[in-house]
């Protein structure tokens, strides 16, 4: 008798769980997202895949330049980290790979590394003190939110990398990208970079900018 | 003569960089601390060394009965975090290890399968409900912020993971340890938990608890 | 004529109240909610009732097993919280009764005791310290977010107390209904508590388990 | 043995208690605090008094005047609450009795009638929309962040309230002794409120204000 | 032939942009709005001009009795700043005039003096201590979240001051308009302030309010 | 006798002021700092006058390069703004004048033309998309957190800006700066930018950097 009372006393408990917004909100990327994230899927639709992702399992394919990859399970490819203030990515680097100067404009970075030797550093903005080293398989490293970054092989053998960042939404701002893949006039680009014109319109046609 | 000019423009830029609370705050644990974490060490003090944690380079030694070990990489042990929104620990279990029910206090958690098998899953607050699910190596895994959830070696071989939580002290409130490794009295556990005295006393003794 | 123009600049400050994210968000629940709450009721429909919540003036039928029962005042019984970083809860505890080991994955909680006497305590998560004490009508404890706590009716009358939390959504996982109250398989269960199988099964028979 | 073994396991993960910033932060009221709230009190030096506090238990002696009185339980008075995101204070309002126009500067307000009718309500800021009711026992009703707000006995007996705030530090401004209770000179008040200025001494008279 | 293949590169990272909750979240004022915020205009549709408002340039239309203007450039006007945790508004005082007390329930101001000389102060809430200057073109004076403030044109030319809120909604309640520009009863509105009926009747009578 | 027993109410209620956490947190330089921003000055020693500042009522002298100069007013040199969530500073470019390539690590930005006319832009991250528009005196421009962004004198007259920045600590990383001004070997400076090693060295060379 006291049992089934009790379990009922259960399902009091879960009466309004569809409607709740509580433990998590898997993004729903079909609404309209706001401002801390995409709005959330029904909880009756939610399953246990939806906290589950394979994608950093295998590398995206290395770009030959750069002889390296970035394959992200932030918000839009991993919705189930929505709401929560953390997301992974993976990094693959060949031999000689690099992944360019870059900022991440909302979040921290802690890199694990996993195989490989990578070198990895950051500029401060008060002073524009560099901070780098080289890292060993198991070493980890905290890259400060905003602040340029690098990371590159400095070894003999491939390496890869896992990174965590402190938001769902960390972004990701390719120094170079930002500055020469676009429609970003080289008159304007010269002006704030203080490179030369020639050297400008190299790089966009390297990166696929215009103007 | 203009160059000359600019570099004097540099230095007024750093002029006040020793007393900025700018771009990171490295803890120094010997100072008091707050609500936010540890007070700064200098920034005249911080080195590339300081944001550089190689403690997860290898395991602790393994917990005979749980066949698992955690390696924290919190501000506690990697003060390089503090104040970042993030952290990193490993996680190893032997062939049947296994890391009990548990909660972080202060943050979501993501994990990573470097190697091995884990049956990893958490349960909601809202209905009970048990999201679960066996991890390959490369899956990643998001455990919602404060919600019971556990990992176990489901594998034919050791298996490691590295997980990385949304705060640089998320905590760890291993469930059975909060019950039985400490002095609670035995009939507050019994009345709090359901169980027998008879059990308690048991995991007391196992887990070191008194009275 | 000068309080004409007074009476219009009125007007001009409230014209684009309709719109406007101010002040509040009363929730509406039939909206898609995000990882902030639910969205807002239109301001035009907002009323005095909104803000005000008349649930806790009667308790929940007790449950006869744990002779205590828990009327939440959470965003999805009272959306005026919404979004407001605080909500509410009653606790009726019959003689004997016991509010069992759970958490509040999402917020601190703050108790005040109305009457009878109320043995409540919580554990620590870096050293399993319990810190308990039992209270008399008006005092007050505060139980940190996430930390695993209890509260008992050690008195020889019936026992209230209203608990405030530090979010609108804070969430409340019993440890018994997490681990017994569903259809989590028993041999994870005893993987993950050290509990024996009967142990187990017995409680998911009281709590409606399954598995 | 291996109960030995694990014994040894737990105090692995207590090791670094003492500096810890897990769990909570006691403020330390003689060290310097900052932005997030006082220092914490060392660990080692906490025990159960400091999440307990009886100085709700009493009501301030009532000012004579509005016939009422605010007994606080903010992080000052009650440091347990430092960096948890919540505190509490304890309304008397005698027969007649009112707490005057006021805000939070720092927090939302939820409050709950423990005994007696009390007319509240407080005045959005986008369109000056008043949303004020009737409150009786067990009733609750939430003041949004920064709103003028007040409170009124409205029956024919002592009331009593309990409140709770969304932050450890939430001010408190009640707009009567910020205009009348300083040496702001008259004329600047009497600009700033359309108050003419015998008004305005007379109240400075009744309020300790001067100039 | 790489250069291909970095264009290549370039497209993989953007392919997700339009789903993405990155960088920004221009107000959509259509859609419902949550607690965060309004929800995201479709990143395909944001141009440069979502990022610009012009609102500032010229001031409204002066009020002739306190012989100002407020300007603001909040959310709601400007949906550019939608989640970014910052507005602006430009404030214009005629000879003589004065910006009456008020507060920002939703964010700290810092005001820049762009011409004229302006007297301006806020009241802190725990001592009711008043600190007050008049400020020359080009000084700051920054006023926490919350407080009562005020500015008043304190010289002989008209003024002109840009402000800058820590919120895109951060709300202006003016004291007397909250007080007497509603249907609050008179008698409400006596015992929450200890004005007399007759001076709350007048005030009702210059800015609106009925009963 | 009312009157007195008032003025006591009002002196019950500052009594705790001194060690209050409350209304602000004026920035004491000399004390440790933590992650919220410096520890706070003392309440007796505030006073008006850390609440204003003039630094920003002249220009710095304007570098010859860029011909332009930026005057801030963040929590170093402003510690009135300390953990208020918001900073200013002005920026002054001459004929031809620029404000580089940057990012502010730590917050959004809202500028305000003074005078002249400005060409200002940001680059997203999601798609490297720029955004940017000529601004007239008068006109506002937000930039999101963290983004890369600039500012061009394209009138004929000097220009004057004031901006607002969403954080008391938002950082100013000018890119070039952290690429050339330090000792970052020229080697990792060319494998993370795509520029050639002669570039760099010029680079270098005005901007004051080594290796």
């Amino acid at each position: 008798m006291y049992f089934q009372a009790f379990f009922i006393f259960s399902l009091i408990f879960i009466s309004s769980s569809e409607a709740a917004v509580l433990d998590f909100c898997v993004g729903d990327l079909n609404l309209p997202d706001g401002p801390g994230g995409y709005a959330c899927k029904k909880p009756s639709k939610v399953t246990a895949d939806d906290f589950v992702f394979s994608g950093l399992a295998t590398p995206v394919k290395l770009n030959p330049i750069i002889k390296a990859g970035v394959t992200p399970a932030f918000a839009s490819q991993f919705p189930g980290v929505n709401g929560l203030g953390i997301s992974m990515a993976r990094l693959d680097l060949a031999i000689g790979g690099v992944i360019p100067m870059h900022t991440h404009p909302g979040g921290s970075e802690v890199l694990y590394v996993v195989q490989g030797n990578i070198c990895a550093g950051f500029v401060s903005s008060s002073d524009n003190k560099v901070f780098f080293k080289t890292l060993k398989p198991g070493d980890i490293m905290v890259f400060p939110q905003g602040l340029l970054h690098f990371q590159i092989n400095s070894g003999k053998t491939p390496a890869l990398a896992i990174i965590s960042l402190s938001s769902p939404t960390p972004g990701l701002q390719i120094t170079d990208f930002a500055l020469f893949a676009n429609d970003l006039p080289t008159e304007i680009v010269a002006a704030t970079t203080f490179l030369d014109a020639a050297t400008i319109k190299k790089l966009k046609g390297v990166l696929g900018g215009t103007n």
